[in-house]
């Protein structure tokens, strides 16, 4: 406990742009989000007052931050498990667990977990992938089993050549898509869950560039089954805090289980003004165990596009964000403190109305003015 | 210029509530606020990543402070204006300007002055209050002319006997009140002023517990009046930042000006969640000189209601959240990090809805529960 508030510590592992959004609604809570960050220059290291800096891999650093946490969470996947477990034995309290974590860790575990239990997912297989890729026909998808994210460690086979060795993948087939959508879920302990609206994801180069929520046009009973998709995953693997669940709604109108993350989700981000709880407060809530929050959406049409660093060079961050808010008072900005790399997530742009075609067209603009700077 | 994001460098003094909640805000906007404190222990020094400890009345401090800020702003209206008058001379930007900071930090001054433009008030004087007191007929209010906040230094005289000696004070007629009203809105330096709109502010004991925006049943022209009165406030006095114009709605229909601040302030709370900018985003863009952002409601009807510190012991601050968050999971909490006293404002509840009634309902059980523990 936080003897100066009265209340529990809530530490998070990593410090990237998660850990700084949380850190943000951890305010609002009367909190003051304690962060393990690997540098002082992450983005939550900028703007939290509690940070200590060491590696998310290194139990000498883990033990030391866990001590006077209450509880331990997650910015990101990469936290081995057997480091997860030893805490665990040693009394920390780290949410999600070990146990539910590792289906998120680990694509392999996830597909022989989930399949098993029945769950809707594109065929594949841990083993021969050129024998796979012979039977469903080529060109395939490879994803490497672990440590990927952002479309790294994901890319399409299109024959046995491109097959990798000595790594561990899983293979897929290749699904003819309507699109991506994501069923984005919180569970606390006592095993409340809240759902948020299903949104669409559009991808660019394996890269989510715009989030639309809700999904236009999705067929409710789809929409209610997606949400009772990711319920009964977040129930059945116990996990405690938010749980995105990736999904392929296929030409014939089903749904696929592409990835699961248990952290908040960049499909997500457009609750921070879109919803009446941000995901970041409902992690909050979840690892601190209060009740989950209210999910409905602020506006009838939301839009999230996420801006990627641009070539160095040209008009500063500070000039665009004058030439942004001058064409789009209402665009909700956040920068996560990162040094521009070209296609490097560095920010998101939120815009709210009525019409979804009009919040696409705003947030692409809003985006780009940040990515390029502006020109008419 | 922050170097590592290369975006200009805010700094606030002062390490209250609104420093808090304006580092929440400066987050977003990949900025990350400098605070100067009187104590690590302050509300924003809780929270921010970049505090120095010092007080807003020691130029040795302020200037310590200013160096390496491109802007610095203020949480409170207690920097002398001296010291603000000698770092501007050395070269530093603070926003607002002593010049226009004066009419906020000095009661009699701002009454001269505005009288003198022909805004509307109340009768009043900074001379002979006895006297004035017999004119107009007792009782009458009694205001210090600096250095009053949340009620202090405000009080009814109902006879001579109650005028103090010795200390600087205006005085003025009890006015026949309908209600309280609050205009609020923010200014850039370009001379770009965005208006709220406008909301009823509820006071008791002097101190205000409940904010309705948009004031219900307000006439139109008298909130068109009241905008205009506010706007015309902050660009006769060259305010930047956040101008909040307390004003008297009379039994007669009549605006009256209260009183002026000039930063984020109490009325506005709500636009965190009930408008598309919040005044702290607005403030800041404000002093960095961006483009102001757009002003509207997101719901019909938005309530905050303070959170008033009770007397000590029973439920803790954290079981009384868990009442809270089953009761009502769409209160957005707001805590500010500090120690419980009775009367002391520890935070602010906002809920949002399609009914006025209702939302006013909620949100003051939300706040009681805070305040007093859950009782049936």
């Amino acid at each position: 406990m936080d003897t100066r508030t009265g209340l529990p510590v809530v530490g998070m592992v990593g410090g990237g742009q998660l850990a700084r959004m949380t850190h943000q609604a951890a305010i609002a809570l009367g909190q003051s989000l304690r962060v393990l960050a690997v540098s002082p220059e992450d983005g939550a290291a900028l703007v939290a007052a509690d940070v200590q800096i060491g590696r998310h891999d290194d139990l000498a650093a883990l033990r030391e931050f866990a001590k006077g946490c209450d509880v331990v969470t997650f910015d990101h996947e990469h936290v081995p498990g057997e480091l997860i477990r030893a805490l665990a034995a040693e009394g920390h309290t780290l949410l999600p667990g070990a146990d539910a974590l590792q289906y998120a860790q680990n694509k392999r575990l996830m597909r022989e977990h989930l399949g098993a239990k029945g769950f809707p997912m594109p065929r594949w297989t841990a083993g021969d992938a050129k024998a796979f890729g012979d039977e469903v026909g080529w060109p395939i998808i490879v994803k490497t089993a672990t440590g990927g994210y952002d479309g790294r460690g994901v890319f399409v086979a299109d024959s046995p050549a491109d097959i990798p060795d000595g790594v561990e993948i899983v293979a897929e087939e290749l699904v003819p898509l309507r699109r991506e959508l994501a069923a984005v879920v919180a569970r606390s302990p006592l095993g409340q869950v809240a759902a948020y609206p299903i949104v669409e994801t559009v991808q660019e180069n394996g890269i989510c560039v715009e989030v639309l929520a809700p999904a236009p046009g999705l067929d409710e009973d789809l929409a209610v089954q997606a949400q009772r998709l990711a319920i009964d995953i977040a129930t059945g693997l116990g996990v405690v805090g938010v749980l995105a669940v990736e999904l392929f709604e296929t030409t014939d109108g089903r749904l696929l289980i592409n990835e699961l993350a248990m952290r908040p989700h960049n499909s997500a981000h457009w609750t921070i003004e879109g919803a009446r709880t941000s995901q970041f407060e409902q992690h909050l809530r979840a690892v601190l165990d209060y009740p989950m929050g209210d999910t409905r959406l602020t506006a009838p049409a939301v839009v999230m596009a996420n801006v990627l660093g641009g070539e160095p060079g040209g008009m500063s961050i500070d000039e665009r964000l004058h030439h942004l808010f001058a064409e789009e008072p209402g665009a909700k900005v956040h920068l996560y403190g990162k040094q521009v790399r070209p296609g490097r997530k560095i920010g998101h742009v939120t815009v709210l109305g009525d019409d979804m075609d009009d919040c696409r067209r705003r947030a692409r603009r809003a985006a780009q003015i940040l990515e390029e700077g502006y020109q008419h």
